[in-house]
């Protein structure tokens, strides 16, 4: 029974952070990538792989909603849950907290569109699928 | 009279590109804070001298419709757009579209808050307010 | 005859900048690599035309000065010249100073290894060499 | 007895490759800064905290001889190893290599200068120093 949901401990970089001391609002997309792969890695899939047999996804929607600011050298815990999957996107949800304190540091949503290698919008392959452990219905 | 829209090109850099040749869109965010670092600077204001001067602002929400890709070395017109003020917060929209073609790279909306050095919201300057054209009421 | 350096002014953007306030470290490859890229474009090659037609550049070797911090909103000017260039191997020096003062920012030196897709070493096709100005002996 | 050096895995993320589909050289600094921190931390020191007490550290000389290309999700093995402590300068110098196979990545070498907050060169505090395990003469 494959996971739709996971959680990665990411360490703010000094690299990562503003004059004001806090993690670059950028640089929150990344750390929900990151989430991403570990999500399909935790479920026997390497997104290197997928790319590699053709398969690549693109992100189409990006919300983040900032609530708390992050610290350099602070332990984040992003935890992604796959929401939705249809003929050809994916919809993942976020939530990114402090690992110290638990405290909400911001949740955050994804579409993502499976494109092939001329980024044309292909089916998302049926085994995929199935080891994304999406059981409800294809929309 | 202040302007409340302005367009700034930006050339992508290939450090900005990602293994599928398009700008990563994690980038993005740091293109719209450019385009309001520019409105701000055709006001008069420079972001630098309001942080100086303990006023700064943090992005407490952010969305990104990515339309379609774009590749090193395009150059790209983001138009920032002032949509709303209220007492501490601003909302801005983007367009970005490709120099070239005109084609729609991406649509962005932002919402800032204003806060103090201690990351406290605080009311905008009212002289700040005033050069940023914002005329409507304050909400 | 062709150049053999240029001077890109490149203005820093507050997402590169870090708690010290200042340019962060790393991201002078960035720049150095922005120079490069446009010495290539005065002399009428477009590295993207380039890594299309099979000619890829890497970087074998990097190293940095850093005399004077670069703060968030300074506009650096980037010189690049091209030093040396052997079978598969291209040399530039860089300077970037302050547009505003002239104070020196910090100095570097990189060589390129041209590679192809598979990342095997190279010889510079010689048409290529000719358009950078070399007209030293191949070495 | 502090330790003089450490080593720190770091897996390459998507958004740090480039479309040759390698780790960017831009980012080799950013890893080197985390096998600093990680060394710190190791005796006992949080750089976070040196900032706060007024002691800050800046790049004044960085070396990068890329040896081998590293690619997205590969684990890296970042090995730091202080080299030299004068009265306000620190040498350290690195390996990188790919965890799966041992092959050597990238060498480098950094000049770190003790500076206050206001960015004046200062000897290095002597409690730090002791921490650092740095027995041989001050230069």
């Amino acid at each position: 029974m494959p996971d739709t949901s996971c959680t990665l401990d990411v360490r703010v970089r000094y690299a990562e952070t503003d004059p004001m001391g806090v993690l670059h609002h950028s640089r929150y997309a990344v750390f929900l990538e990151m989430g991403r792969t570990e999500l399909l890695r935790k479920n026997g899939v390497n997104y290197r792989d997928l790319e590699a047999a053709g398969v690549l996804f693109v992100v189409t929607h990006l919300e983040v909603r900032f609530r708390s600011p992050a610290r350099y050298d602070d332990v984040l815990a992003v935890t992604t849950r796959l929401e939705r999957v249809s003929t050809a996107r994916i919809d993942h949800v976020y939530a990114i907290t402090d690992r110290a304190t638990g405290r909400l540091i911001a949740e955050a949503a994804t579409t993502l569109a499976c494109v092939d290698t001329d980024g044309r919008v292909q089916a998302i392959p049926a085994d995929l699928r199935g080891r994304m452990g999406w059981s409800g219905p294809t929309r």
